[in-house]
């Protein structure tokens, strides 16, 4: 049973873009320290459209605990992802980096996709996807 | 002449996804079911960008008599798919399974594409597709 | 089993009233032809009281299977109208000639009636109603 | 001097209106039941008009104690009948069966004529009649 | 031909309503006064659509050269009046007796009909009606 | 079986404050007189958190019927209080001694503890307090 | 003893701007009109400031009767020019040559001097000045 | 050096509480199964003065790790306690046992205190709180 | 005759909290200085309540010239600190230490006592509290 | 070094203009008043070019401490004020003789200069200037 | 056949105004540089009115090629120049020298003269005035 | 070193979409003419992700300028390519062909990347991207 981490827009640049926010460490180094201790299998892309394919795939797989979700800007701007979570059983955590309620621009503190995920975790740096996963294992 | 019916985002999941709103007829079904009377073409993609792609070829292509619309959470929030319908002249009819005025969540209630469809239709299950085939080939 | 067809404020005037947008058939001549294929009953008011009275008194009669409501610029400002939908059983389906978010005033895009009815269809003139009774004899 | 009772929109259909909102008590089994211990008289409408017409008689006409004015939708929507309270003295109370701020709709939460009302009671169900006339004998 | 003066909800109580704002003069008497002058019709109504039949009576008689409309509260809440004087051709002339914009209620300062009425005449008193008249018989 | 009156912020000045908005009789004087009628208890407090214990102890305390609840200015910013009264299965009236919704202020308009009551009374002075025992008496 | 009659931004151009809008007489052409039955004396200044000296220099001088305004662009922008009419208590008149809420901005529809002036007359071309002095007197 | 877990209004009611929403064990057992493996210190109290006084005395108190904080309805309407969090350098998380943003009212979805945590953990019932202990001992 | 300064929630802090917007100087040491001068008694509380509690006592207590009132956040949430202001007829002056119009955040913005104080002065530091007694000691 | 205090529109009539809100002195006597003890420089235009220019000239000029600025109506509608303090490094304060917060309109209530300005003192009558004086020559 | 270059309110101090955003050349410097190869004319006013009148001068006038405008805050604020700009025929092209958009006052985002305008340049520095120029050389 | 010019959605229809808006000339035609001159490279796509993709590509090759990007309608509702843009350091310029301020819809007056973007430049048909070349080859 596997834990799929699917990252959002932009988010394949962790470590290059703005680190001063988003911290030096890349995605990839993260991912190699999480599957040590979980059985994550990760996935990235840019797409809205194939970030909802891979949503309804696992979702309709039986070989996943759940999905944890950073959907980068599309949390606030996609009801198509809302909808694709709504659609499966499967439960999913939206996670971020940073503290998106800290930041600056008003459209960036609503998120379109919390109402239909279990959990939100947020502000921890890359710590987040191991906070997630933690949450993930404990859902009752 | 064909009639070309575009799905968008989470509708390949329909007869499978909460039921108790959408049914349990799968879209296929319906299609087979309105290809015994009307010459209707089927397409659906997750992807905002692909629907724009195939609003594209129809409206340059002079085999349609319109489009049938079911964009789906784009409805609210895809100002691009509303572009690419006000750039043909083919006529598109929106359409949705259930009610969306019906809904809780304010964001679902507000079409950014409608005012650019000749009409909608919204609200009839999957028959809602059947009567707009028939707006279709009736509008003046 | 008859079909009430409800007529709100100033549509006594079609076929007269800006034809550009309505166009120019009357509605005594749609009822005409409608009544040749389905069994049409037709009421029309200036006033919101007496809709809500004709809504009332069908939806406690037998002899209907739904009401077709055109509730023009009640539409958007009856919260009346809305509740006696609301209080009866009878599926009543919300029809427009025009397609109302297609209008430039903000005020006209919002239905306080639609959250009430089965489904609405709106923008095929007066194809509309015959889309609407079709709409009603397949309801589920 | 009488108390008169004036009820607005679809309550005639108190008892068989969603009675798990509004009771299953009809509203003439309330009047007969109030009249046992007060003077009331009873005015029902589904029309503004209507109410605003009864609003003036009674205004001008030295036998009311006063007016209990059940608005039903109309208390949302109708400054008119906000101007008919304003334009006589005679005190008039704002009732409603349910809790109004209960409800999911926003536009059910405002009240236009409480501010010309001397008072409002509100989610007692039929005994928010009975209360309203035991606020208006105790006025001062 | 005829001037049509027609005034909206509570203005059959000017002169005994609330006259330190509408002044103590009935309309009544005001009409007589106008009538020694100009050839005028007066029309006075609490219901909406008594009011919309009016106008329509008028929008399609050859007898008026205008319509002076006093709509009181409607003003700010009717749409179907508004579409009424859109679907006529005749010129109608908003009144109001007091300064409308001066008012504490932000409900009170916008006019649903004045963006259909030739033009706006506020805050005059009783002397509006003359006014409107004036400028009716002035109309290019 | 007692009834417990819990008074908010500012009401311990009750006769000396505004008291031509608020009137001149004092609290301690109007709940001698309920007294006489009624097994009522009487609680006040400025601070949110001691109104919320108070509601708390009576909400786990089998020797009340209710609680009549005048928040002062609390209802309108303390979504705690609220809470407090969603906490327990005690049913809690709100009650307001002037007509807050004929107030100047926007921000007095809106109660954040009404949906979480089982009625509302405003209005009625000191006579507000007896309506809501009467009410609390006859609850359904 | 004088009217005085103050033009505001651009009106300057009369005659000259966007004739289809504002007619194509000029200001000159209208003031010489009037100045055959009324003693009326014309201002026009771009500059807010002026404008308030020029209303200030009325105010207090006894030899006027009265001012009629027509502020332009500055009716929705300048509190000043509001607060330099509220500070006089000489009578001005608010007109306007177009009917402003029949425009499709929406910061057009709102005029900050409206409720310090005595009335608003709107929509009658170069008439409207006519019918302002009219109504400046016959004020009470 | 300990963490200090705050909890606020009506959280001392946990167990008994609307259960369905928040769980059936108590505040008490869930800090005794933490205590066994974490040195943990509990604080809970109504009153929004006493939890900004015991988060100052934490913040300047060296034996500190961190403070978890469930601030309960005061998330929304806490400046004061948002101004605490501020106004010390030891790090706060704040957490929620329920998915604020999937509860049906707005002012339940903001957050004031937010901005001035280093992270929020929401929707994972008891268990929010262990996590936020992980995400405390591993903060950078 | 004395005046007393209130000071609310985190304002203990001074001098410590954030001394780049408040500085370094402790509230302690101001009022020292203040005290070589002016009559000046010194209250501090983080609790709503007990600020409402000391504003009344001072209200009905013949010694005191006037209160100057920083409430801190309370200031923008507290309507019941509001309420207190308007229940005596001592003045009240609000101060601030910092300029809260050019904070980033638009909650801080708006001060809910500023229309209950007799004035406002904001932005010269501690500075502010001198300002204040001399306005007080030089109201009209 | 002298200290500028520049008075915005209308403020020129202050003594005759509405003197229940802004006193019966005149601007002129109070700046004989202050001149005794301060060496006050005094500027009064209704334009606000002007008002700008004088800014400008201050700001280049190293005979100044400061400016006081009571910008009356502009302080709402002047972000080329506003601008103006920006692009000078003296220091500016604002001022208001009454409190704009107590004022009915709410546009009188938010001050587009204030992020502006070091400090704002308003509501002490002609008292302000004295204030804002002592306030400049105690800046740090 | 000359261009006309106008700037607004402060601009006047540039090189010398916030360096940080608007840099250190001054405007004349740009001017001078700007008419070795392009035939412009420079005018520069804080006064709203001098502005409207320079546009209207160079409207009526057949020597110019178009104008190029740069209204500082009264973009954001007037109206008047908007009309101004409406009423000639004569292009007009906004410009600015810093990303209006990307600045944090929300004020400051939009534009009253863009619509009215041919186009817009911003945020080159004083680039964009040469752009300015180039873009109105090559209009068609 | 070449110039990345970035069309986005609908944007591949140029010439044949609303000509009236958009001209007849094809951007083929376009970047051909451009060439002649710049080393331009051209990308266009419907695809949300595949904008993002080519950004990021861009950003992190070394053999570019500068990127033009006409984001068609996703300027109004991509957060996402807003992000891409502030992750990557190559100078972004947003253009667009119209005038986005002159269009009738709210909706499409908000440019979500213009705070990330080096400037603007809107409305000079196809020599806007020539423009934004020349501001890109000038950029500081």
């Amino acid at each position: 049973m596997k834990i799929l981490i699917i990252n959002g827009p932009n988010l394949n640049l962790l470590g290059r873009r703005e680190p001063e926010i988003y911290g030096s460490e890349t995605m990839e180094s993260c991912i190699t320290r999480l599957s040590a201790t979980y059985p994550v299998e990760y996935f990235q892309s840019n797409s809205e459209g194939a970030i909802i394919d891979r949503i309804h795939a696992a979702g309709y797989d039986n070989n996943y605990v759940g999905i944890i979700l950073n959907a980068g800007a599309y949390t606030h701007t996609s009801l198509a992802i809302a909808d694709a979570i709504a659609a499966i059983t499967l439960p999913v955590i939206e996670i971020h980096i940073s503290n998106i309620w800290g930041r600056r621009e008003q459209e960036r503190h609503k998120s379109l996709i919390a109402p239909h995920c279990r959990g939100v975790i947020a502000g921890f740096g890359l710590d987040s996807y191991r906070l997630a996963i933690e949450a993930l294992l404990h859902l009752k």
